[in-house]
């Protein structure tokens, strides 16, 4: 089956929860509006659907592979790059002066979806390439903005994160890596970074890698971390390629999914190339700041990595629907003549539901949090700008740890949609189910997230933030209740018991996270999927309003009626769960923490 | 990091939740206390650990293969078998007078657990062989029951299961396999089975297929197919091979895990035998009535995939706590000179009392059920009999459709604690997660078990059986919340609540099967995964207290107390979320039913 870009879905998520309108009225994004987000996503799905789809099940078969040091791609990777550069597709959010196409982040998510959607694999190596594009602009030197950042926005290179070691994975402190400065200014990289996302690859001429490593002197701990430009190939001004500097691949892994994706292994400075020994690397802003800078990277790909949780749960819900319409077996509930489609089965339907409900909610989560960002950097007045990125930041986690749990579930009912023929392998649905698996470890694992969620994002403001939005969320759930529309009802509900489990459990992380700091962090994912089943849910009872309202006035019926539906589902079985899991983070504790560790 | 079966566990499950002493005074089971259950699970223990576990791995790595029509197992794999024939493990549950060794379920239970926690590739094939062994006892003849039962039970040969056709997997009404009579009363089958487990391969030195097809004149549907043997040689009556009959492995499929057993296609009657064209089938029991036995043989493999739920549940949780305990990163959450074991972290220990709370309180339920089915056919009194045997029963597709649910979710967050690691490979993790995905498949699907538990064993009996086992449950409710430890009165609060949610459900569900079925249906697996989790947190409370008793007698502290922490764990973590899943059945059913099948 065919992948199709969900366009009527994003674009009404992009109307009616993320509000573009408003967003096209930033300064600087003032072409911005509807028709732009269109014409840019149909143009966006006639590529992916067409060049980077079919790919997809080309990458795992025959993954990515390592000889010499040298990682070919997958037949056909190579060309398709070629493509998505040629197409601009790199720059859509990028600034317009270093060759981008100054987009919106409103319009650049959906965007992102698709490519993931197509090919997750693929898809990775411009999401690493985008968060060096943003750290070098946020952090780099006018010099280095000018010589890397045009050639990485128009896909003549690609950029890499350069975070891990085998003793510093979640804790980056542990950090090993060495930097030497040298007389010109430059310096010397040595050590072993691991888990690197297209570190090698023959996709295009240069690879930027971006390095945490530590300068002679500096202190211990992350307060001693900088961060580097290591390029594959030195370049010239003009960015013409000169040595070829000394970092290297020494293996690629053997992975459960994504497996076109090559995770590499990289040596610095084993003395090989052809600048003597030890990798020629440029220290990115001040020395000791590496983290801070890491951390813009991270926050892009963080949301990134949410993206594709929704992507591949999007992917994975399509080729179920297909397959539940077109497979017949054993007759209807209450009497058929014959076998009918397993579609008309309700736990069949049952399961595509809660695909749909979680892709769509997740979805149109992600997209509000967007425009936030959009808000956040463009709003001409500064408070709005603040209030933006606040809600924004408070909402990344969230969306990178929520999206990525919830389609590890999605891509689970995916095979099990598909009975025994999920388990084999050429169906193709088990390949989602393994793709997914990284989504909630890579860019920080789900309790990573959750620990931003609690330290940084609520404990630090006092929920501040948090309640805000929780307050929004209240004002929908009255204006729900009080329609006359028996689904929106049901809807405002469950959002409301939804707000007050919501609300509990911010108080008590508020409350506890001085005083009890261990219990806290015993519920910290449980909070966040809580927050994510409860702000995702709320933008599904807006959705249903929108849809509702639309219904009246005739337009698109079908479409308005099951946007209604999904969200009915999505409140009965999904913000239901709501209750329980407050009840996990508030009475929780006692039962994560009693076990002595030996009993393990 | 090498299998330990938890035998200190599984004693105490069969002493305090499963009641062994009961059932070790039922007749025939004399001998069958707990010093031959330890005494056997000791050897079982032995012989898994060090043979077969090994095998695991190399299984994933090195699948069997098909050529010529004939299947190789994993290198290793035909001597294990040998030595799990001569050790007797074959033959635990099954009569002294067929070979066996006679023993209950309930100790012939933790040993399936024990082998399939070693390989669950491996133990498919004494599973199927089980299931063909039951369903001869069961229907065969005395002339079949004294040539085929010995030889399986044996392990000199093995059975196999052969239900399903392309268009035939969940609905056997569609199946096309034909017996056409033959003047010496046997039979000539032809036709196409597919996804036969261990259907060829060459750890034995014959495979008794149990074939389901339809003679000449049988009425359509499930109530016109019959059941028949058919060897793949031909047998004197010493069981001596004779001609190579015409059945053949045409192909072997690609899958997503448990790689090791070959899962294949096989052709009856391609002509290619020794015994001219089609394959020479003999009659079990009456005509058209095959899915009667047939179920005889499902309702033993559907407990005993149940059981591989726990068993690849608690081999996973072995292998994540281990990592756990040796993993050193960050700091601890309140502070500490340097990087911790990551099992100290909550977040970890968190996911860690997940997986060890769904394993223990899945086991416990599965060896109460084991127990009851014991009674149900063994016991002295009639009235006991029934009544154990419907509890059985009822228990059946929840111990199934719930253990293996469970075991997703346990097998994932296997891979999650071991972070990046855990996507390798390499690691072993992703094999149990691929593994685990087959079990809420095969012997039925979830919603096939759901289907079942609805339908025949609830609102059959306007839910007699059901309410029986709640009554026992509010019963250890009551008596959990008047205790004076604080552990037990917050199990007993959750167990409470738990049974409220059961109770409606179970009430919706007798009130509306006839009236509303579609709506019945509609909650049918969340009705299911409601009833795993309040019935097996029953037994969690169950073991909580009994482990409560014996502490206060200073017995083993550490364990004892660790079994509460484990139950109120549960109580705070699983059993809490009864309440939402209640209102996804009583509420749910229009958000499932909404949208049009085409729009989906």
């Amino acid at each position: 089956m065919s992948f199709k870009a969900p366009l009527k879905d994003m674009l009404f998520a992009l109307e009616h929860v993320a509000d573009l309108q408003s967003v096209a009225k930033l300064p600087g994004f003032e072409d911005a509006g509807l028709d732009t987000a269109q014409a840019v996503l149909e143009e966006c799905a006639k590529f992916n659907e067409g060049v980077v789809a079919p790919l997809n099940w080309t990458g795992d078969t025959q993954p990515s592979t390592l000889s010499n040091g040298v990682v070919k791609t997958t037949p056909g990777f190579r060309e398709a790059f070629k493509q998505f550069a040629e197409g601009g597709w790199q720059g859509v959010q990028h600034p317009v002066e270093f060759g981008g196409q100054g987009l919106p982040k409103a319009i650049a998510t959906p965007c992102i979806e698709i490519l993931n959607a197509a090919n997750l694999s693929f898809a990775l190596c411009p999401l690493l390439t985008d968060g060096a594009i943003e750290a070098l602009l946020t952090a780099g030197s006018g010099e280095q903005k000018k010589r890397y950042v045009p050639n990485l926005i128009s896909g003549r290179w690609t950029g890499t994160m350069n975070l891990t070691e085998p003793q510093a994975g979640s804790d980056l402190s542990l950090v090993r890596a060495k930097a030497v400065p040298q007389a010109d200014g430059s310096y010397r990289v040595f050590g072993q970074k691991i888990f690197i996302t297209f570190g090698e690859h023959d996709m295009a001429d240069n690879i930027v890698h971006l390095v945490l490593a530590r300068t002679p002197d500096a202190p211990e701990g992350v307060k001693g971390i900088s961060l580097f430009i290591v390029p594959k190939f030195l370049v010239d001004e003009a960015g013409e390629p000169l040595e070829r500097n000394d970092v290297w691949c020494s293996s690629i892994e053997h992975k459960l999914g994504i497996k076109a994706s090559p995770t590499s292994v990289l040596i610095y400075g084993d003395g090989k190339g052809e600048v003597g020994e030890g990798a020629v690397g440029y220290l990115v802003g001040e020395e000791n700041r590496g983290l801070e800078y890491m951390f813009i990277m991270m926050n892009s790909a963080r949301f990134a990595v949410g993206m594709q949780g929704v992507a591949i749960a999007e992917r994975a819900y399509q080729k179920a629907a297909a397959y539940a319409k077109e497979r017949l077996q054993s007759r209807d509930v209450v009497g058929s003549s014959g076998p009918v489609a397993i579609v008309e089965h309700p736990d069949v339907r049952r399961m595509l539901m809660t695909m749909r409900a979680h892709t769509e909610a997740a979805r149109a989560l992600a997209y509000l949090a967007a425009a936030l960002s959009d808000a956040g950097h463009h709003s001409g007045d500064a408070t709005e700008r603040k209030r933006s990125m606040a809600a924004y930041e408070y909402l990344v986690p969230i969306v990178k740890g929520w999206s990525t749990e919830m389609s590890l579930e999605v891509t689970s009912l995916g095979v099990q949609v598909h009975g025994g023929m999920g388990f084999i392998e050429e169906t193709g649905a088990a390949q989602y189910y393994r793709d997914a698996r990284i989504l909630t470890i890579y860019e920080g694992t789900t309790a990573i997230q959750a620990n931003d969620l609690v330290g940084r994002k609520t404990a630090r403001d006092g929920g501040a933030v948090a309640k805000g939005l929780l307050e929004q969320a209240r004002e929908s759930a009255a204006s729900l209740s009080a329609s006359a529309n028996a689904d929106l009802q049901a809807i405002g509900r469950r959002l409301s018991a939804g707000c007050d489990a919501l609300a509990s459990v911010i108080e008590f992380v508020v409350a506890n996270s001085k005083s009890d700091v261990r219990a806290v962090f015993a519920g910290s994912v449980p909070y966040l999927k809580l927050a994510g089943i409860v702000l995702s849910g709320w933008q599904m009872g807006r959705a249903a309003q929108a849809a509702a309202s639309r219904l009246e006035s005739g337009d698109d019926a079908g479409f308005m009626a099951a946007k209604i539906a999904t969200a009915r589902f999505h409140a009965d079985h999904i913000l239901s769960q709501a209750p329980g899991l407050a009840s996990s983070v508030v009475d929780g504790a006692t039962g994560v923490l009693a076990l002595e560790s030996e009993r393990f």
